[in-house]
Formats: C-alpha cells, structure tokens, sequence
C-alpha cells in the first residue's frame, strides 16, 4: 500500500531557525529586547532598519545553516512517521542561493534516513502535491492542496485560519 | 486569469546536457565511436564500465554544470511561452549536490526571465503539481498528473507512452 506523503518545511519546522537568529540579536546586536519579547512576533518589528539589514546579511551568507539545532523531538517524532507516512522535505531554498549546500548538508547530517530524492529546494510551494504540508508559513499553506497543519511560530501567532501545531508532540499526536 | 503550469526539466530540455557528455567522450576517452553513435540509445551502453565511471566523475565534479550550452531556440521559445504559461523549471539536482549553485547560476544565467520563486532543485518529481511537464526521463512522465510530453532524447528513443516532441519548435507548435 502507498504511504500518505508528508511534506515538511526546514526552517521553524525541523530547524530552530528563529531560536539561532534571536540568539544572534541577544548576543552580538546590543540590544535591551528579552529572550522573551523576541519570540513574540516577527523578528524584523522589535529591530531597527540597520539591524535587519545586518540580519538580512548574515542569514544570506554561505555557512549560516549550518550549525542551525534541530527542533526538540522533531528527530525521533520525524523517524516514527516515516513508518506510517512517504516523508518529503520543502524548503524555500531559493530564495539563499548560499544556503543549498548548508541545507543538503544539515538535512544528510540531522536526518539521514530521509533519502536525497525527498529533498526540494524551492520558492513557491504551490507546486507541490501531497497529503500534508506542516508549515510555519501561511502562504505556503494557503494553495496547498492537501491538509495544511500550521507549525507554531513567533511571526504566526496571530493566524487563525490553519489548524495548529505547537510541537512535534503535538503532530505525532495528531497524526499517528 | 491565472495561467496554466508548464514545468521544464533542466537538463536535456532547457540545456544541452547529453551534447555536452557526448562531446566530452569524443574529444577525450579516446574512443572509436562517432557523434552519430553516441547519438542513439543512452550514452552508458556505448562505453565500457571502466569510462563509465570516469563520466559519473565528471558528472558529479562541481563546474560540470557551468557552460552547458542552451538546446537549440530554447529561450526564445520559453521566453514566448511565458506569456501564455506561468513557467516553472524543476531539475533532480539532488542527485548531484555539487550542482546546485552551477544550475542555479545557469538559470540566472540564460533564462534571466524565470524568477527564483519557479525554479524546484528535486529528486522524485511525483511530488510536482502542474498542467503541463516536459521532461527526457519516462519515469517522471509516468507519475506527473497533468499532461506529459517527452522530449526526444537518445536514451529515450524506445519510448512509446507519451507524446513526443521532437525540440522546441514542436513545442511552440504544440503549445501556442
């Protein structure tokens, strides 16, 4: 029997993307923001102009994926749906044309039982065809064909058309 | 109105992949083989394991991927078509992780008018949503939901399921 397929994004899905850039701003950008405010919303509202300028350089610079650490339990939660679910990985790569092999590299490192023919880098996700789609972007969710589920998020919190997701807890609950 | 899909394989559609290949046996693995020979049937089945393995180096070598020359009125007929048709151009790059930043700058490069937003690095190409796909390899025809059309190849020479056509002119014909 065919598996449903399951696609997840990278970034504030598998990746703490968000949880390494506030940690930048706490540390190198002299700021008076809490550890707190800055998962409160986007990050770009609590920074300055200049400061998202420097932000914007540093997350385009070959390297910053990386080192990037994986979502708490997203490891373990990802290994035991694979065996019910065809597991796909989608990230909006395209827009860091520094990032691919940082990507490919993290994703074969983090989680290598996920096979290469399962990666996409992309832009638009409304290419995409599949059963799930857990994301942390509205947009993508919005011309997503199959169930959306929305992966909580400090610059989601407001969105209230998606069903969401706090955790990996929470998808494994939901989904197996 | 919203335009209907059209995805476009990169290699051997958009660029001149197996020409370059051939070219490359012909000038340096001192063969006896003429360019009409390696013109019929996958390039493999002309050379021994031993230069097999010296192309699949090559191949998968980072730069392979940089001068590839452009298919015969390849951007004039892409360029024509994305009037009619919202292009999108989805390669399995994944194979070969070297190529990313190769392929990548290649689109910039010669079809300046696909924004990054289009352009899908893959593997299996099941997971593409579209109208319209053309693509050399047979097996990524077979699994796309929308219409298929095979672009003429010399590995695909055998193959009778799909609608064939033969460069872009046939494709223009077709389409417009």
């Amino acid at each position: 029997m065919t598996k449903p397929r399951l696609i997840l994004d990278q970034d504030d899905v598998l990746a703490a993307t968000h949880g390494k850039l506030a940690q930048i701003v706490l540390s190198d950008f002299g700021t008076n923001l809490t550890h707190e405010a800055l998962h409160q919303g986007p990050l770009q509202q609590h920074l300055s102009p200049e400061d998202q300028k420097r932000l914007y350089k540093l997350i385009h610079a070959p390297g910053f994926f990386t080192d990037i650490p994986v979502m708490p339990n997203a490891y373990e939660a990802v290994l035991e749906l694979s065996k019910k679910y065809d597991i796909f990985v989608a990230t909006a790569a395209m827009e860091f044309p520094n990032s691919f092999r940082d990507k490919y590299d993290w994703l074969q490192t983090h989680f290598n039982f996920i096979p290469w023919s399962n990666i996409i880098f992309c832009g638009d996700k409304s290419i995409l065809s599949g059963d799930y789609l857990i994301d942390d972007m509205p947009r993508n969710l919005k011309t997503f064909k199959g169930k959306g589920l929305l992966f909580n998020a400090p610059h989601n919190l407001e969105e209230t058309a998606y069903e969401r997701v706090r955790n990996w807890e929470d998808i494994t609950k939901r989904l197996l």
